[in-house]
């Protein structure tokens, strides 16, 4: 029923590959499918200035996309600022990020995680935000391992996986063509059991409570899956 | 216990004000409380270049804030384009207010919602959504008046409305005070008993399936309540 | 004669109303006929770096106007700064208000007056001088009131009219359909019996020196009732 | 009593250097003390789209100064569009110069005047009123020698001066120590005995009709002068 | 001497992977020690404006780096365009290609290759030309399996290395130690026994016929091993 | 052979008038043949943050064009930033002008040479840099008059000029017609018989190490003579 041929509930083949860059703190590259993401972790002694002095750190994100990740080539963002889209992700990836971290442990210092994707076939954002956390997790090793940090800062992964309603059946990690296809699609943030964020909207539809459950129940098997993929490459 | 004396589940004073613009083809001043925003549809027979010759139509919006709408005065969005915040905004009323038109009876033609804030007291994208789309509908009516359109493009209202935990319990429609304290919190569009849009966060915490339960009744009683004084003001 | 049927001499109604928000140390909202302005004014305890440690205060002003404030819905200022009339009326605002305000009196503060449009009809720089006034005078007011400074900064009010030579005959208070034929235009901001700013021009005609003073005998004649209805709305 | 020494009803020393620039259609360099002003008037068959199909021309005006004209090198300005004054600038002078053109007569056709400062010292925009008329004479002048157009659409020339008070005395044309301390200055264009644009303004500061009707009597003698000098510039 | 302890003549380890991106028409990472470089072209049946039925194709380029290719995280340049160093890189990409390229042979079509740095070490303009190529003639060879054009457009490889002295010494392919300590610094585009662009330039120093020329005797060395390697990847 | 007439190794008329701007500590005016270029050298006492307290001085360079110094008037560049030709023409200024001086003699301060292009026929860029040099020599000369420097920084001129295959000849000194035909032009910054930056460059072409040869001959040529008026426009 899917293009891909996969079942409603399954991801699609994963890979995270550690230490790809040999400047960054932490980094990996993330493959979901033919969703590959670039993430790396920039870890500054320095935080923004609303909280200098507070003992607190930061952890930000920036998302880009090269021209051509996509179908057709996409004009570059050099003039007018990220695009709303844009803008509207790398919120979500910092947010998310930060829910996850104990910025009181993490000290006064900032880490940046940039998730710039290299090929894209939807689902780049949930990508982003579980690639990121590897990233994240690997420069915070490296403080541990210098004793920069007593205690760490990140407890459960932080992971991210689409859902939808394709064709009127709920599917898990949709591809770019069912993701421009879908009536409602999702984008669910958990960390262990407990959900970060949901995002779940209709363009042109609605949807019911009881959707929503279903669609919830899918997004946790699979937030489970990469719960462990991201533990696997931090090991 | 909260720090408006509101019961958790009160929604803030609502008045809806229609016609309040001479130029607009619809218009109203929503006041929830101390939130107060001017909005205004505008209609041209032109539509986006994606839908020319589709026989669709379009519905989009635009929002923004006076300086001083804010206890301190905020800088003009003047040259960097709108900030990422901004456009965020302007993106979630404009999807909701498209999934509750049926684009093919509007025609091809688009009307821009803008939704200005006067004076804010949190929950303004709420309150823009609720009173973007009694403007929507007041200018709906007039092409129906003037016979341009057979068929109504709209049907229940679309109304949107803030809920979140705040000191630990679930509130209805945060004020200013209560939504920068919410460790979680959430915009709820919806269409008589159906969903639109679902946005739920969490910063710095985290949330249940449970949690999540409460919100979303909460939430289903506010729209209730705003779609009948839509219902009124549009009479 | 005149497109609405108003004497050459005559004001369109005229409404003042204080303390249209909360949050502003000062705000009115002017109604001049349908051009309606929502004035405030935004008081900070620093001063632009030039006038650092002279004891002397600043008064500055910034204009917008919404998009539909117009009869075609305009675009908003967003991404490539203010444009060249938008900064043309705005430092014509601030030059009047500091030219009626005693800035060694008012002491090291600066006070931002924001004139928004929220609906247009011609003599939008005019009322937004006649109504900033108000909204200065009041923060000035709660500055005295608080003991903040010892001696009131403003004297007369300042206000200012447009007058024009619509169809060959010199009006007062040109509404926008005039303003659009008239061959020479003028907007005057006085205070008292004495002038701040003249700037009468010309589009494609010329005017003599008799013609000038006609023109500036009627803009005496609106000044002072501007005047009046200023010191009534602050008192 | 001037800084200069010079009377209080004199010019400073003229001069006006026809033909310096081989690529337009006409050009001069005027002098006005140590204020020089390069003006080019270019040529264009096309008009602004709202004036197709019109028979009507449009004269505009762009106006810079090279970043040491002044006594402290000033930044380029190439990123945020040209600053509120530059635009102000170049309105008044677009606007002078299609004040005195007969734009039916000119067809359809668009001539661009720039005046660009090399060097500043008080008065530039009047400068570049002046010279740039001089250039449009002789951009005009070939297109009449061609049969281009039948009618000169030009009449007397368009000229402009500062006046000012200054030290309480009403001065003529201001170099940059007086126009600094001036406490009412003036701009004023004028075609003959005719005015096209008077700009009275003060900071700090009111006039009176009285001391206005000084000032533009100087401002008349001052703009007879200069019009002698463009007639012979381009005979 | 070297701080990689190469002899002066020798270029880094290098490899090159084509068809790295699905989407792209052509596409390859190439290496060159830690500089990696993706590079893709992208194929469209449009020309720019001056080539419109011409005949003539055009082939242009893009330059950009991940925030984290360097030591320390850059800036995104989203804002303001391109730096001067990024313009300055992708117009000499652009010319070196072209000048290979028989845009007749071409025909009414073009080609962008973006290269983007993933990972930089020195040399990045120089391998993006290198890899640039193997892009383009993939691109080219796809086109030719569709009979979209009848004749090769590209003959020689277009290959571009650093050289420069370093410590006084001449050396080839300078890495990012080597480059930032340089007196004088070149980048040699050659195809075939020609050169198509030498910029050689001291920064504080200054160099003599002789010193130029056992740097280009380098260069050609070095551009005959990269040419060999970019035919073997695209065979 | 050539359009203007001229032998293959002869320059145009060449003029260097100093002290033409009574602001700038050093300038001049330099003519080649319809070449226009206004050089003005500012001196500050600051330098960039990088160099301070490094007692080290800094030269950097900017370049424009009016709008009319082309045969076709170009758009001012207000908006996006300086293009990227800009771009790389200033900083080959900058560069130029720096490897010709002694920053440590220099001392603490900074000196910014402005080359503003009043009329262009080809090698503008050439020219700035003669001519910058000679207005950053008359600056440095009264840094030395005032004895804030002991040791003058500056040693030889610097001086550039245009090479160029055209028509299959050497060229020397290419005007506008010859630099948009020639397959092969280079720009050769020089200091007495050293080399400070070569930049050749074939558009749809190629060049042998023979050609590159006879090229820098005739550049050698060219400078020399260069030089000399360099040297009298100082003396």
């Amino acid at each position: 029923m899917r293009p891909s041929g996969r079942q409603t509930d399954a991801l699609r083949p994963l890979s995270i590959e550690p230490h790809v860059n040999r400047h960054a703190e932490g980094s990996c590259l993330i493959r979901l499918g033919n969703t590959h993401v670039i993430c790396t972790a920039s870890l500054e002694e320095r935080v923004p200035p609303f909280l200098k002095n507070t003992g607190k750190g930061w952890v930000t994100a920036e998302y880009g996309m090269l021209p051509r990740a996509t179908n057709t080539r996409m004009r570059r963002e050099v003039k007018d600022g990220p695009s709303g889209r844009t803008q509207e992700i790398q919120r979500l990836i910092g947010r998310s990020l930060r829910a996850g971290t104990d910025l009181v442990a993490l000290g006064e210092r900032q880490i940046t995680v940039d998730c710039d994707v290299i090929q894209a076939d939807g689902g780049t954002r949930c990508a982003a935000i579980t690639g990121g956390w590897v990233a994240l997790r690997l420069a915070v090793n490296r403080l541990l391992k210098a004793n920069a940090i007593q205690r760490n800062p990140l407890d459960h992964p932080v992971s991210a996986v689409s859902v939808g309603l394709y064709a009127g059946q709920p599917v898990l990690d949709l591809d770019y063509p069912e993701d421009s296809e879908a009536g409602v699609d999702a984008n669910v943030v958990m960390t262990g059991e407990r959900m970060i964020e949901v995002q779940m909207s209709a363009e042109g539809s609605t949807f019911s409570r009881e959707q929503m459950a279903v669609l919830l129940d899918l997004a946790a098997q699979g937030n489970g899956i990469l719960a462990q993929a991201q533990l696997t490459a931090v090991a």
